[in-house]
């Protein structure tokens, strides 16, 4: 596990700095994907899972992007994955220039970048970091309105995954009306529900995400 | 039920900015508290209960902080409170001068002023806005983890109420863990358990915002 802190820069826009992340990430034909959600909607749980669906098949780096500490990043090494923590001190979100400090630590070709951001809804979707696309969870217990209250994340994220499931019996959760939310914001929205807890859901979003593995690679 | 739209002022310095709010607030005998958590950790349910326990006793209004919508204003408009909405458009975050907007709107004397601040663990937690203190809630859902990821914010808040206290048969959240993360960043803080949903807790917790409502009376 590798530990930077990082700064921002202000001499060249977020946007162009992002577009160059991209550039050197699709070099490797590496897919990567922005994991956006509330603090405790299960990022980390959601992406235990998905290294254990990957982690013989595919080569997966785990960026993590956290206030302070690395508890998360601890939790995941121990799955054997690549980890790479950043600590934003006092941002609430990854910019494209913490990212683009990242670059050059990374001294494989990884197939699947996970890059976690710092939990929040609302400027973690305003900074591009040179992903491919943000991936949104929402987890039940957070009730179904908040793709209407925190719409850009929503409008923006190629993939919502309702997390926490398991939870559904005993929170106020109306799924199908979660589902019609998120679609009223982004009508394209690949929705996967999910259960970090249990597993349940994860054959199907991580099917999904290897035809999109595949696709990459092909594309290289 | 009111609504304003906000723009952010650069002119005078947030600090400075809260101090007037605060002037003013006081100058009303009103106790403020700036109520600061994840989205859909129970900010609107937790101010219903407190709406519900002291509507017959004191007047109340209720600033919500949203970056779009008016969804929680109109469920507390039913509770017959008055409610003044701010919409924050793009920050993910209440400040001193979109505070500073809604004071001439304020034509009551009220005894308690709940302003609820938009759902985010990092940045509400760096902008005074007048209040007498913050509230923190942590709901069990989220983990017990997040004092130590997000600290400003546990640091600051003066009460912490640990919300969904009804989900612990179901979720990871180890309470007495979750207290000591609270108190390792601010050893003074007080901490109540309670569930928004089953009305558990309430007793306890209001009585002591009514000792701290019967301070700040006789101060005036």
């Amino acid at each position: 596990m590798k530990r930077i802190k990082v700064l921002k820069s202000v001499l060249v826009s977020n946007k162009q700095r992002a577009q160059e992340n991209r550039q050197q990430f699709d070099r490797m034909n590496s897919l990567v994907i922005n994991i956006i959600a509330s603090p405790g909607a299960g990022k980390t749980s959601v992406i235990e899972r998905i290294v254990e669906y990957f982690k013989k098949k595919r080569k997966i780096l785990v960026i993590e992007g956290d206030i302070r500490g690395q508890i998360d990043s601890k939790r995941l090494a121990k799955l054997g994955v690549d980890v790479i923590q950043i600590n934003t001190v006092t941002a609430c979100h990854l910019d494209a220039f913490m990212t683009a400090q990242v670059l050059p630590k990374i001294d494989k070709k990884y197939n699947l970048i996970l890059i976690e951001n710092v939990g929040n809804l609302v400027c973690p979707a305003e900074f591009e970091i040179g992903e491919d696309y943000k991936l949104a969870i929402l987890s039940t217990p957070e009730g179904d309105d908040k793709p209407m209250k925190y719409p850009l994340l929503f409008h923006l994220a190629k993939v919502v995954v309702i997390n926490k499931c398991d939870l559904l019996p005993y929170v106020d959760f109306r799924k199908n009306q979660a589902k019609k939310n998120i679609l009223r914001e982004n009508s394209k929205a690949r929705i996967f529900e999910v259960s970090a807890k249990t597993g349940d859901g994860f054959g199907k979003f991580c099917s999904f995400l290897e035809k999109e593995l595949n696709a990459k690679e092909k594309k290289g």
